[in-house]
Order: C-alpha cells, then structure tokens, then sequence
C-alpha cells in the first residue's frame, strides 16, 4: 500500500492502474476510520481492482470552526487500517494541496450546488455544508477519476446530494451506498462517537431505538408524521442528556417532509448529547 | 465522421478512440459555427488525435428568452463544417438529453458556480449566464472526457470562468485560450453577427476600432481608465445606432475594474446594435 501526499502522485498511480486495466474505487473519507469506513472499503475491494481511500477533514464543510478542530486526526491509525483491508492506495493530502492559495480554508472560487435535496435537514442546520461536501467530493472524483465511489447510508442525505451531483453533471461513475454499520448496540457507528463521555456512550443508542419505534409505529398502521414525531421525541426526551435538533419523516429521494405516510420513507434525526451532535435515519419500506 | 446525439453513444465513440491510444481534443460550441470556431477545430486537430466538437444550444445560459429562440441553429451546415475540418465526431444532443426531466429546460439541481470573476461585466448583465456556462461546460467535459479543451478569447471572461472552474475542481483537462477570429474589417466573428441588418453590419466594426483606440491612448501614456472609457464611449457614440452596456478597463486576472493603468489590462466592450448584442475585447500589455 501506498501513501500518497500530492494530487499528481495519486493521478499517476491512478494512471499506471488503469494501465493494467484494473478498475478504481473511491472511498472518500475524513479518516478517524472505524468499521462504518471497514464497510465501505470491503465492498469497494471485492468490486475493483485497485482500492483509493482519500483522507481529508475537508475544511469547507465544517459550519463551527470547533467542529473542525476537535474532529479526531490519527492518520497513523488510519494508514494501518488501511493497509490491514487490503487498500492499494491512501491519499492524503494536506489543506494546502486541495485548496492551494487559500489560506483560510475558504470555499474556492468555483463550488458545486445541489438545490432541492440540500436545502433542508442537515442543510438547514448545516449552513454551507453540503457545498463544501458536494465540492469537495467532485474534487476528489476529478483527481482520482474513478469507476465507483463508496458511501455510508447513515449519511443518507449527503448520500443524495452526491447521487444528483453525478446524475446532473454527468460524472462517469457508479455510486455505491453502504448500509450504515451498527454497534452491538445499535449505536451508528461514527467518527464523533469517540468524543462521547462514557455515561453519554451509554445513553447514545437511543437515537437508533427512537428511529425504531418510529419504524414500528408506521408498521402497526400509524400514518401521521406529526404524531409519530410526537411520540418518539417524547421518548427521546425522557432523557434529559439529550437534545433533539430535528426529527422528520421525508420522502427518500427529495428528503422533503411528509405529513401522511403513503410510501417509503426516511426517518431521520439529529440530537445533541452534550457537546457532541449525532445524526442517524433509517429507510421504512411499507409492504 | 460520425454525428451522435446521445451521450451513451459519445462516450463509446470516445472510449474506443482511447483504447487505441489517441488524446482527445474537445471544442464546445452552440454550432452556427464559423471561423472562429474553424480556429478553435484546427488547433484540437493540430494538437490532439480525436477531436470532438460539441453543438449544443445551452438553454440554461440564456438570460433572454427571445435571445435561446433567435439563437441561430442549422445542424446540416455546422456537420459538414466539422467534416471538411476533417473532426472526428460531433455530439449534438437535444435538450432533453442534458437536461433529463425537465421540461422547462431551467438550471438542474447540481450546478457549478465561480464567485469573483462570474459577479462582473457579463456577469452583471446577464445574471445566471455564467452558472449556466459552467455548469454545461462542466457536464461536456464528464461526458466527453477529453484532454485538452478550446475557448475562444473573444471570450475571455468564460474562459476565465472556465479556467477558474478546471483549477478549484481539479478536472483533469487542459484548456487551450484560442485568438479571437475577425473579419477583414475588424468584426471579431460571432453567430450573432448573422441577425444583423446590412447597415448594421456595416457599422459593427466600430466597436473593435473603439477597442483599439483605447489601446492607442494607453499605448500614448494614458492611465486614467475613465479619461480612457469617456474618450471611447464619445467616439462610440456618435453613431446613434450604438448603445453602449459597458465598456471596462479590467484585470486580465480577476476582470476586476482598473481605474489606474500600470501592467496588462483587458479592455471589454459589450454593446447594442439594434436587437442584437456584441461583445469583444482586446489585450493591451504594456511594454
């Protein structure tokens, strides 16, 4: 494996392996790698032929430069993850690299929009954010021209911004969602969960269980998302730790809200437990 | 020489000819294509070993209804154009193949937007023309795949715009800037030209000559880009069929507003000849 710092080494690493006629797969990470990232990296290996990770904590899509900072950093670990699953290459590049001239980390001159799909949820609380991950993912498709790219389903909104990305500019790749992977006990896995105190760690799986009482509520024949939001911030709300930032029940491919279950639906939340905040959904197929 | 309207097709058109080594050279157009667009052709012929041009009337670019319906448009003339040039295919979609689902032909929801030079002079006039360019623009370059693209510096604020945009999202190509073609009288060559009256068209070249004594008076030792700009706009303006939008001494950079001259400048113009609007420029470099 692979250690490459630059955009024209991994371009011509890249290169050399499309030479052997193997195809590439693109693992976009922000690295702090757990087995949510193993997923992703497992399925893009027994799908291509020569296996990307890129490592970036890309500035531009951070809204609170605290956010930023404490994002968890050990690439050591990260390379070693790697290295252990198999990966051919690991690109990561310095701030500097990926956005030469700004020295403040601003947004470049050129950025990708997603109207539509952005605008709520995560976008709504995330000023800014699915530009700077929109951005940033069409970089990262641009410098290392794959022929699949690996996402995680628990960032299902971010999810549809990069699929309609692809579909209305017409990158020459295959997106590959990954079903989100769980701890034993239900919690998402997630890099923010190592900030967590361990009492916080103990109340986190909640979040999931909440999300499966919502599930089970649709399933015994509730159809009103208001009072489904209802019950389960209630619940949520038993404890004190938490703090709920949104609970909505939106139809899957524009992430618009729903008021009466029809169809399949997303059911997705973002709460705060202390100074950590938490997002995770789960999709409800009606039979 | 082949003519293909899907991308599905482009895209084996263009595989092919990278399975047999050839680099690929791109020339996007809105067709009625002339000799400016002949210089833009041979260039990629000179340069590369399969050259794509592209006829497609971006919908999303025109700020002016009326502008998209009088555009001029005749396939059969502009294919066997690109033929004697000796291109090797040509991609003219209908709109619904760029723009899937939308029938209204409005911007999709994915676009590329390049703050800072885009907010200016063709910018402030046509709001939304260059987010349209780009965007479109960024899709050519996806679905063709080419290694090297030719801009014509007739327009030099899209080219700006388009470098801006393959340097801050890495696409992988490189532009090659084309000199503005004229005529023999000075009119630099546009598809515009075509919907001028013959008296207008015998007054047109009036605009390329206030371009070059504009360049006279700094090459004389002015400085003052507004004595400049009033000298010119007077001269302009004795033929009362000219109305001037504006007329700037910008950046060659940045096509931000020079008030004092003191390096490289691009001096633009962009006016009204009855209903049909020219733009040309010149690059005045001081010795």
């Amino acid at each position: 494996m692979t250690l490459l710092r630059s955009i024209a080494e991994i371009r011509v690493h890249v290169a050399s392996a499309r030479r052997l006629g193997l195809t590439i797969g693109l693992v976009p990470t922000m690295g702090a790698l757990h087995e949510g990232h193993g997923a992703l990296i497992r399925r893009a290996r027994e799908e291509t032929g020569f296996v990307v990770v890129t490592i970036f904590v890309n500035p531009t899509q951070f809204d609170r430069p605290e956010d930023l900072q404490k994002y968890p950093r050990d690439l050591d670990a990260d390379v070693a993850f790697c290295e252990r699953l198999g990966v051919d290459a690991v690109f990561a590049p310095e701030a500097g690299e990926m956005y030469p001239g700004d020295l403040h980390q601003k947004m470049p001159l050129a950025s990708v929009e997603v109207a539509g799909v952005s605008s709520r949820l995560e976008g709504e609380f995330r000023p800014g954010h699915f530009r700077g991950v929109a951005t940033v993912v069409a970089k990262l498709f641009n410098i290392v021209g794959a022929d699949r790219a690996y996402f995680g389903e628990k960032d299902a909104q971010q999810l549809a911004v990069i699929q309609t990305m692809v579909a209305d500019l017409n990158f020459s790749l295959t997106i590959v969602p990954v079903p989100t992977v769980r701890e034993p006990d239900g919690l998402a896995m997630s890099s923010r969960n190592e900030r967590l105190t361990p009492e916080q760690r103990r109340a986190a799986p909640a979040l999931y269980q909440a999300l499966c009482e919502g599930e089970r509520l649709i399933r015994s024949g509730t159809r009103s998302a208001v009072q489904i939001k209802q019950i389960v911030t209630a619940q949520l709300s038993r404890n004190p730790m938490f703090r709920v930032q949104y609970l909505e029940v939106v139809d899957p491919g524009t992430f618009a809200p729903v008021t009466q279950i029809a169809g399949a639906v997303r059911f997705m939340a973002a709460i705060w437990l202390g100074e950590v905040r938490l997002i995770d959904n789960i999709l409800v197929l009606l039979p």
